[in-house]
């Protein structure tokens, strides 16, 4: 186990200063990828590599890299994105990505063998906000099909929880063992637009309740399930949408998180039944579209094992859990041996001003993420890919 | 009783005719009032009025009028509305406008003494499609306010049902006792936006399951106060609406229609008590305003009684209902004894191309309308007004 240090005052320093770019009064951050604040905090970056004596470079697609200068592959990567939601906080991403240059910094300045076998990332990205983003983790869907994966053993991302378990378990760090799973589905009930006032309710054909009556009822779909998955019905829509017309057509989308694709697969069937029964009951037509897919991600045994030794080393609260929203890490995963280290939310606040975490976590969780790096680096094969 | 008959074919020409102001490729009409349809259909319906050797005027508002040149007040007033909702049927007020002027054109050329004693209306923007019409009845509601009113005896609109009830009992003609009271609430749920992920079920405040469970309840809300009302639930939005993020924020608009002011005050009661309810539940605060109130209309009982016997006499089959739409009539109502004639709707579609009426059907309420102008003018008293 090594014996350096990180400086905390440096990391939360570069924290304060990345903050500024797209820096909300509220103490939120609005950084859309490729916004104006996006960019500049890039050249930022590039700048705070380069200043330690390392070397920088962004890729095609926007990613900025970091090494040691003349350093050869393969390298262990570790990083998060720097983009953000709009009226985000100022620690989602950000955090592993400027937590990944202190480590290499650190290493670099105290001529560390690892610093040499250690590559920094700032991904381009990962929120997907602009609908030309197609979801999201744009950055880290590039890498994974560029040639320079070829060049990379490994990923490790530091990141806050962005949820409230560890808090509420009493936990300062925790290994992720992998990532939910997440369907989308469309329900479209078409039943038919009528005078709200003249039609007697057992001639209606209404959408609405239809869809009321199944949103109602999806917590249950999902509970019965699998008590650790999730449901939620984020949109719901009735047409035409006034007062006094009986609703001809209602939408709502539902979206399942799970850590098994059983779960998965078992909710969307449960779904379709729920809607047609329901549907049926309203004499309404219904349609169920699943809109999209992302698998469930199991990360690395040999990683998720080693992270938790070398934090159960420190002697820290630790746990292990699964990830409930999609990192960077999920695309990755698919490529070389991953996984990921989390750091408490206060209140499990996230994507929102009020995002917080205590620096004295923050700190903490550098620090492991130094441990950890070099502790793979030094004790785990670097697996030969045939990419 | 008089053994005068209109002319059919002249009165379906004449709906058929005006079917083309506003006409659409699917048999349907879109004459908004206001709109160059609907002027230049006001235009035509004067035109009609003088070719038969009658007066019209049109006042202010833009209602327009018939009546037998050089005659003196009261009159008796008949008629209906010629505006309509977007992508309408061609019957909906078309047909009480112009029966009207068909009775009278009718009994003008009889040299009936009764014809001195009509006038005919076309209203003005009953619909309220625009939202500067304030929800509608423009023109009914400018005549019950205005000097003309005072030379008004009485008032009897012939309408379309828009609904399947006198379908369904098998009866060609409907006496209407009065119209149901409108009560439209909006209801707004406030919950906590959050991660749709990483927030675990017991942790939210879900704003869309609170809203979603009582749209899901009020029917049987509606059905515990009165079997007779009807509720809709027409309008449901979450924010910020998209998959991924819990609702934060539920708007739904609730419409109760009923005969009796107790039953909508009872209604609205329980209404708040239910979404306090399960507000509480889902952790959600709840706002409830009644945005409007219309009250309960009851119609003129001598009128409602003396059309009823009309129509025994001729043999047809009648019966008498509330009124689940509001019409001009309503407004009239408040100001001279009112009462309001009723043919089938096939399959009870209005408010759409759809809507349809058979022709005998029609041509038999518009006999019984003049009929009943007849009887109404020859028997009852004229009350004197104090207005």
């Amino acid at each position: 186990m090594s014996s350096l240090r990180i400086s905390p005052q440096r990391l939360l320093n570069d924290l304060a200063e990345l903050a500024t770019f797209g820096g909300r009064d509220d103490g939120g951050v609005d950084r859309i990828a490729g916004s104006p604040a996006d960019l500049a905090s890039r050249t930022w970056l590039a700048n705070r590599i380069t200043a330690a004596g390392l070397e920088s470079w962004t890729d095609p697609i926007g990613n900025v890299f970091g090494k040691q200068r003349g350093s050869r592959g393969p390298w262990l990567l570790t990083g998060s994105h720097t983009d953000t939601v709009p009226a985000a906080g100022r620690l989602d991403g950000a955090y592993g990505a400027l937590a990944a240059i202190e480590v290499l910094r650190t290493l670099h300045e105290a001529g560390h063998p690892s610093a040499a076998a250690l590559q920094t990332v700032a991904f381009w990205d990962e929120e997907g906000v602009l609908p030309t983003s197609n979801g999201g983790l744009v950055g880290s869907t590039a890498l994974s099909v560029s040639e320079h994966i070829k060049e990379i053993s490994g990923y490790v991302e530091l990141h806050i929880e962005q949820g409230p378990r560890m808090e509420d378990a009493g936990l300062e760090l925790a290994v992720v063992d992998g990532i939910v799973g997440v369907d989308r589905y469309l329900l479209v009930i078409r039943g038919e637009a009528n005078h709200a006032g003249t039609t007697p309710m057992i001639n209606r054909h209404d959408a609405g309740r239809a869809a009321s009556k199944i949103a109602a009822h999806l917590w249950e779909t999902a509970d019965e399930v699998d008590e650790t998955m999730v449901v939620n019905v984020g949109a719901m829509e009735f047409h035409p949408g006034v007062p006094n017309v009986v609703p001809g057509e209602a939408h709502l989308t539902v979206e399942f998180r799970a850590a098994s694709e059983f779960a998965l697969l078992a909710a969307g069937d449960r779904t379709l039944a729920l809607t047609r029964r329901i549907g049926r009951e309203q004499k309404c037509s219904v349609e169920v579209s699943r809109l999209s897919h992302k698998p469930v991600v199991r990360f690395d045994e040999s990683y998720v094992d080693l992270i938790h030794q070398t934090c159960t080393r420190q002697g820290v609260p630790t746990g292990r859990l699964v990830s409930f929203a999609g990192h960077d890490a999920s695309v990755i995963s698919s490529k070389v041996p991953t996984a990921m280290l989390f750091v408490p939310s206060t209140g499990g606040i996230s994507h929102s001003p009020a995002e917080h975490t205590d620096d004295a976590y923050l700190v903490q969780g550098a620090q492991v993420l130094l441990e950890t790096l070099v502790e793979i680096e030094q004790t785990l094969p670097k697996p030969v890919y045939l990419h």
